[in-house]
């Protein structure tokens, strides 16, 4: 099975554009959790098993568990091995390394950990991607536009007479021919405009869409202009709104309560979109 | 002591402007290394402890170290406690992410691991970076040139009539004097014209410079256009070039014996410069 043919039918299986976004720090979980053996790994299992039925996929920032060390590392191999087989699991990486360091990334990933997918940035251009996009059993979401506040800094620098953003796309789509079903990308849900202005130029590829939640995103659009020409929808992404909706001992609670409530926010999204 | 200072004290002790890359892949280890109970961090003590007169710095680039898991990130652990208090380690990380997580990459560099300095990846613009440039004590080195072939794709696009490569060292020039002494620029020997106008317009930023050795960068412009303005070296890396000079049960006396002979030349063309 093709990673988009995983997405896909988990999409469908849960009825579900909701990605979980598994970024726990250590000082925000629950006190309950912080006195287990291993705060991490407890701490994100409840949260993908009280949430597994509602999600299209999950999400771990890579950064998170690294912050732990060794025992973090170890959490977050355990925890992707917890994740139900049917629910693709997305390193959130932002893998960028000349050729044979990115294929070292790359076994890291999808061979070590065991993930479907990874995200990547595009700066060092195609040859640090390519190790990523050999192989359509595993997906790759490129950074197009990211959420944050100074994104705007390098990626809507003018080239060609459009911003950088949206050449990345361009280069995103032509390695996506090249190499069909194995590309995407990552755009904001905070940039909705740039949202829109991207499905119109990409119409083929898969967005992974961070930013609804916390960071304040626009959801209507994110739906609107989320899924490809083919019916894939986008992987919208939250993580702190859920995780983190409680830090008393009913956090799973919460979590599934704050999961339920945005997945069926997207759906009644779709019926009006 | 700041980074700044930390780096040109072990440039002065060692005469050396050479770091030695540390970038193990298990099926390019000696035999004799291979068989031991843990071949990454056997291979890459040895390394260090037949090198650490010669160099000015080590740069692991974390992709190899996390291909092999939990078990090469506890080693990248123990490596770099075993690297002599006076010799930085710069994390070849390429991190890259939205402000909160790049707080926790910052942790895991600065904190877990305990190294002195970073790579960063100038495409999220300041905030992704901000984290790594708060205190002199480390330093983040931001891509502005990488190595590899496919650097032009996006690097070379013209924005505002220069290639965006130029665009990101005057980005780096105005964050490093928001907060001085903590930014460098990652400049590939590999494109010794683009080294040479980076030094002109951002003459107060170190490099490291990576391209010697396997990747065939022209070493006499490295060591021409390397230092910054007030005389600190470029930290000038060579991983396969060194790490695998033999592949027998000599890898030691030969990693020694090349790392020397780089050293040495680096130190000829100073003399000519």
């Amino acid at each position: 099975m093709t990673f988009r043919e995983k997405l896909l039918m988990a999409q469908g299986l849960n009825r579900s554009w909701l990605c979980v976004g598994l970024d726990p720090v250590i000082d925000r979980l629950p006190e309950v959790v912080r006195s287990s053996d291993n705060p991490l790994l407890t701490f994100a299992s409840a949260i993908v098993g009280s949430t597994a039925d509602l999600a299209c996929a999950y999400k771990p920032n890579l950064g998170f568990w690294l912050a732990e060390g060794v025992v973090g590392v170890e959490a977050l191999h355990q925890l992707i091995d917890e994740v139900p087989d049917h629910l693709p699991v997305i390193l959130d990486g932002k893998f960028n390394d000349v050729g044979h360091t990115a294929e070292a990334y790359a076994r890291a990933a999808f061979d070590a950990l065991g993930v479907d997918a990874v995200t990547a940035n595009p700066y060092l251009g195609c040859d640090a991607i390519r190790p990523f996009l050999d192989t359509p059993e595993y997906g790759v979401f490129l950074l197009a536009r990211t959420s944050n506040r100074s994104a705007p800094d390098i990626q809507d620098l003018m080239v060609r007479g459009h911003p950088l953003y949206q050449e990345v796309a361009r280069l995103a789509t032509d390695w996506d021919e090249e190499l069909p079903g194995t590309c995407g990308l990552v755009v904001g849900a905070t940039y909705p405009d740039e949202l829109s202005v991207l499905r119109e130029t990409s119409p083929s590829l898969p967005f992974l869409i961070p930013g609804i939640g916390a960071q304040g995103g626009d959801l209507a659009k994110a739906v609107a202009h989320g899924p490809t020409a083919d019916g894939i929808g986008p992987v919208i992404n939250s993580s702190r709104g859920i995780i983190y909706a409680s830090s008393g001992p009913d956090f799973e609670r919460a979590a599934r309560t704050a999961a339920l409530e945005l997945r069926d926010r997207i759906n009644r999204e779709r019926e009006i979109a």
